[in-house]
């Protein structure tokens, strides 16, 4: 099974697990036991978020916050921030993003505001700073976007949306860019959010990057772990798991981003162009090829694929329930319905080797011929 | 080291553990994946729901939400129903209930109203119905308590509540019964919490069981997973654990209730009643044992177990960062200051040896003799 999906989850590095594991054989105990037990895994944990952290941001601006996942992430920036007058974000971003912006309308919150797309899936950075104003309050744009693989230059976004308006908390949601794509937060970046399980970590496992000076609510209220940002007892395991995956990723993030980006080329360089277009730019992420077979339909190619050995994605996985056919993060950025219903997402991880991109290549052309002929 | 705070967290099962690996090494996809290996996981959760659930509930009234923590189950449906009016909970809840109760009064949702505890830790039930009137949206009464071990009859209790006012929610934190005491959910509980490192499992896994009937809001926001109740890729992993987990103590229950029960009184028995107080009654739960050595401090007999290979706690590890000295909850019972500054709780798993309890007897009489002796 060639398994090109790792933009919806990664395998889990099973070298992280193995080395993880301690934590729930022997160092399986509370971190809010008062115990010298529970109190050395407060120590580890500490250590764990300064692990995650310094990997891109500076530590003494900066502190992280291990949630459950890159949703609760985005769920608690935004709903701790975005406050009366607007909240402004793109069209590209994840659900969890997205829909959590519709909630601000749904509740009273806010009005959200949503920045159209370029071509490439990039936010229009001009039309973003056209929404915001002093009315607004909270602003988020994603780093590289999950289902075509666009890097917005969130820095430089940042610095423009807080020259227009200075009391703005600029939000990022980093899922898809930390351990893939070298970068480091600029000052003006106020929230970062992180998931495991894009990088080889565990499904359960988030954190929220917060500049230290912001003063971050709980979402979720009880014990007071997590200094008061966040109750619940710690997932040690996990969270251990996260940073050995982590250091795994970052060790070797410019050689794979190289190799990476040479496979995307391949890839798309072996596709026959009769059957695909290709909607991803060279400039995004190595990770991320998404294509699109014009005139057929994405869901049977991937049935097709699937019967053949080859995982693909569509789009988002995670939005795989909604009710709609169509992307609308395809169509923002300026694509038909008959592109649209075409996509599919090619996503790669460090894992992925030479020979997976070459068989890929042949399933994707011999089932997009198939597909061809029977539908003329 | 023997570990007596089961309470605050167990120590998984590692037989559960090497059982869902197979979710990390091989079945690792995004279950919302549309190919056959996300389908298959999603069929896996399905059974997964039903294992946890049909332990205690009837699956044609009951249906099943995973969620991260047994605080994440308590804040969404604390949250999701307590509107307009007031609420009612019991001055014994964990902090996960009783600081989401506090928190609606900030936010301006309802006003909390909290029922006072008998001496054991139980609600005095006709303080609590008298706090329910009409304008009463929710109430929300913990099954069994987490600091002195009461077990409230949730049932008989909801019963009298919708008779009072047959449109409340009624919410029931069922974390530390769960997999413990024997018990189903009568068609008067619309809510249930459960965690499941309390019980084996792993941290970062909990569980929300909700009335089929009740139209359950997302507390998490974004790909709709969960049938939209909770979003974020689900933790097939750490679900699957729990599951394990739970089959493993629902199997022994009723054995391991009775073993605990004489091994809570053998360990009561064999403490200087001169030194230690109970406070745990024998009606409680096995699993846990309170008891109090009056003017002395819980927390130094603590350090000095911790020192001689005994883990105890002293109230609820949960809440171990509150400022707060005294608990509030042994307070509630009616229990002096200087009581509350000695108390040590005693928890218990089915691990947990004849050998264990000895030993642990002996070293409470040791050091509580010791210190005894030191203050003088």
């Amino acid at each position: 099974m060639i398994y090109l999906d790792n933009a919806a989850t990664t395998k889990p590095s099973l070298a992280a697990f193995e080395r993880a594991k301690v934590y729930v054989t022997e160092k399986y105990y509370n971190p809010s036991g008062m115990y010298e037990e529970g109190f050395l895994l407060q120590g580890e944990l500490k250590k764990a978020r300064s692990a995650l952290l310094s990997k891109i941001a500076d530590e003494s601006a900066f502190e992280l916050v291990f949630t459950s996942c890159g949703t609760e992430s985005d769920n608690q920036a935004i709903f701790s921030f975005a406050r009366r007058g607007n909240a402004v974000t793109t069209m590209g971003e994840h659900s969890a993003v997205a829909a959590a912006f519709h909630e601000l309308k749904t509740r009273g919150v806010a009005e959200p505001r949503f920045a159209p797309l370029e071509k490439d899936g990039r936010v229009n950075v001009d039309k973003l700073l056209s929404l915001v104003d002093d009315k607004t309050s909270f602003v988020s744009v994603m780093h590289v976007n999950n289902e075509i693989g666009a890097i917005n230059d969130v820095n430089r976004i940042a610095k423009l949306v807080k020259q227009k308006n200075a009391r703005v908390i600029f939000h990022v949601d980093g899922v898809q860019a930390y351990g893939k794509i070298p970068y480091k937060l600029s000052k003006d970046i106020d929230l970062y959010s992180l998931s495991a399980h894009k990088i080889g970590g565990l499904k359960g496992v988030g954190a929220l990057i917060k500049r230290k000076s912001l003063l971050l609510p709980a979402y979720l209220i009880g014990g007071g772990q997590e200094s008061g940002r966040r109750s619940g007892t710690e997932n040690v395991f996990g969270i251990m798991q996260f940073v050995y995956a982590a250091e795994e990723k970052f060790a070797t993030l410019k050689e794979d981003y190289a190799r990476l980006t040479a496979y995307r080329e391949k890839l798309w360089e072996s596709l026959d162009q009769a059957v695909y277009t290709r909607l991803s730019s060279d400039e995004g992420t190595p990770y991320i090829l998404s294509v699109s077979a014009k005139g057929l339909r994405g869901e049977i190619l991937l049935h097709m694929a699937n019967d053949k050995g080859l995982i693909v994605g569509t789009g988002s996985a995670c939005s795989s329930n909604a009710k709609n056919r169509y992307s609308k993060v395809i169509l923002a950025c300026g694509h038909d319905e008959k592109t649209a219903d075409g996509v599919l997402r090619l996503s790669f991880s460090p894992e992925t080797t030479e020979e997976d991109i070459e068989k890929a290549g042949e399933i994707l052309n011999e089932i997009g011929r198939d597909l061809s002929k029977r539908m003329r």
